[in-house]
């Protein structure tokens, strides 16, 4: 069997839709990380102190700036994998959908994290927690564009094995993670500083697969 | 009268922006299912565990898990389904107005799962609740695209016989969730696990209606 | 001065964008109303009774049909009527930002009637306060379209006097909930029956603009 | 190096999806403002009067009002800008998502300013958050579209001096706010209300970039 067969081409099942709906997801989930950042119950009748009340949930502001960053940049790198496909199969449908869900869960890790960071009981939990809902985004989309490289989903002018290699690059995150959750135990604050460094990383554009220009300039 | 008049084809109401809507409210309610996973409120000078208190809500990590999958495999159907359309009418768009509410409403019946799955005095009506929602969008989804069949919204290519035959298959889901309904009050925790079971049934692909590649060819 | 001088045709600025923004608010407006709808607390161990708790707040599932079915039947005029646009200048974009506020508003009017429906004291105000948000989103809509054709930003085969007299049809509505506004302190519960009967209007297509055909074939 | 050297041109990563991510996340945090506008809690058993209880929260509507509209004016601003813009690297991706970050935290200093507006002893600092949440909107648009200007992110009939004047136009923006910030200690209201009038500015067009429709013609 060619690898090709019972691929739905692109041009077939518009993609637009299934791009709307992940870009529908990933905009709403960095947008809810602002719900839990709440106002400050303050009553100056008492003596409270806005300013200090506010300055106090710093965790929420960090974590909501971290987070919102890295979800950011799976965005930029699932845009990127997705233009290179060709086409999409029902496994892969059903392989995005786990995606998603890996996506539209990171509020509640994060809020997690922005609750506890400041407890030392709690804090390696609340690493642990962060830990592993970043690992399970991370391997949910190595696994869904390793099996699209698997089933040639890629278009003609790919290089599968450029994309297997950048692919095989991003799979640092999760060891990472993995390692920080056995360690959350032991030193969580550094796990969480590391978690917390990670996505500097982003800032630079990592390994990028080209296409050949000609081919889009016809096929696009 | 024949069956296309006063159809307005997609080439003249653009569909782009009803799909914009569907994969919208799609999206964000798959994406609200995480507002119903809470963070726990634990207090550690009064011996607190974070841990326990987040294995402790796994009735809502469930909750979201399968819904969260429901929802996903009901925008691929939707989103097979419409593209198959050749033009939309009035009472078109109003069926999938309702099939929207449908969908909308569906992280309520998942919080009261994730609520009283383990209480063995609420777990029934909580079943129920979950059936009739899961009940009436499934029901919603066959009427529109039924009544897309009777109306001739359907493509050149596409075989209508076919397409009924496939909506067909669909109505195996809300006989099933009907069947749970009238069970819950008597067996509720096998009904709950039968309606989180049912989600599996999507992980195969399932009958498609095939277009005819030289249709599209011309005409996408 | 040309009607059409200072006017972005449609294929300058990509009307893609507006109404994508304007999209995305109709879904999560509509999309968010389902928060309304609270999962009961209910113990079981006091002889709580989930069923009748569910059953008694009836009226979020009454407010959420109505307003869900009134917001999606607006934004398939909003659809409609801005299919019809060569092209938006600035004080349309302003106008259609004071429509979508209208539209993003309708949560908080539908939650005061949901809370305050059943409560005899209360019924007038929430009447008045949902008459008044459909009141100013019903004007906003048709100032904001009645703008643009007083500019000629309507697309060639249009006929603007049919524009008109389209939303001339419209202004019954308004009409409607500001006489209901004005007798919320007489009669509320008769006032909300109405309100929730209105939208059984949309059921029915409506007076419509057509576009010649040709014009489109060979424009869009 | 030329300074189009390394630049993604828009067609090859299709900015549609960039487009949908901010035009998604412009409406899901403008929607969301609508959730700090609360159902009053009111018991008419106590004497409890809903009207005069709606009407005390007024400036949850004020607020409301006045940051949807900056909001809305921030998404033209992004929608023109961008508009001009033929591709897009890796560093114009990473500021556009800390314009996001800005545009989606939006709900908070609106929700602590609805809040507090009302109290003299808290007023300072929430104009102060509001001012700050403002002025760092405002510079990361500027920062954002500065840098393509110095990249040549431009298109052809684009003329990059003209762009600047209009970025340079909107720093009075920042400017005010900045003052505001300072002034808010001693002077709350007043830099409240100034802060609630500059949106007024965006009623007018401003300068805008034009592009030479021919070149539009054959490219777009």
């Amino acid at each position: 069997m060619s690898p090709t067969e019972g691929i739905r081409p692109l041009r077939q099942l518009p993609t637009r839709r299934l791009e709307a709906l992940v870009d529908g997801v990933f905009a709403i989930a960095i947008t809810l990380l602002v719900l839990e950042i709440r106002v400050p119950i303050v009553d100056s009748a008492r003596g409270g102190d806005l300013a200090h009340a506010l300055l106090d949930q710093w965790p929420s502001y960090v974590a909501y700036t971290i987070t919102f960053f890295v979800v950011g940049a799976y965005w930029i790198n699932h845009h990127r994998m997705f233009y290179l496909l060709r086409g999409v199969d029902h496994t892969f449908l059903i392989l995005n959908i786990f995606c998603l869900m890996a996506i539209a869960i990171i509020p509640f890790p994060n809020a997690v994290v922005a609750e506890y960071l400041r407890d030392p009981a709690m804090r390696g939990v609340a690493a642990a927690v962060y830990g592993l809902a970043m690992f399970t985004l991370a391997v949910m989309f190595i696994v869904t564009f390793w099996y699209a490289s698997l089933k040639g989903l890629f278009r003609e002018g790919v290089d599968t094995a450029k994309v297997r290699k950048v692919l095989r690059s991003y799979a640092v995150g999760p060891v990472i993670y993995l390692l920080g959750i056995v360690l959350s135990g032991w030193a969580p604050l550094a796990v969480l500083i590391v978690y917390f460094l990670m996505p500097l990383g982003y800032l630079f554009e990592g390994p990028v697969v080209e296409i050949d220009e000609g081919y889009l300039g016809a096929g696009s």
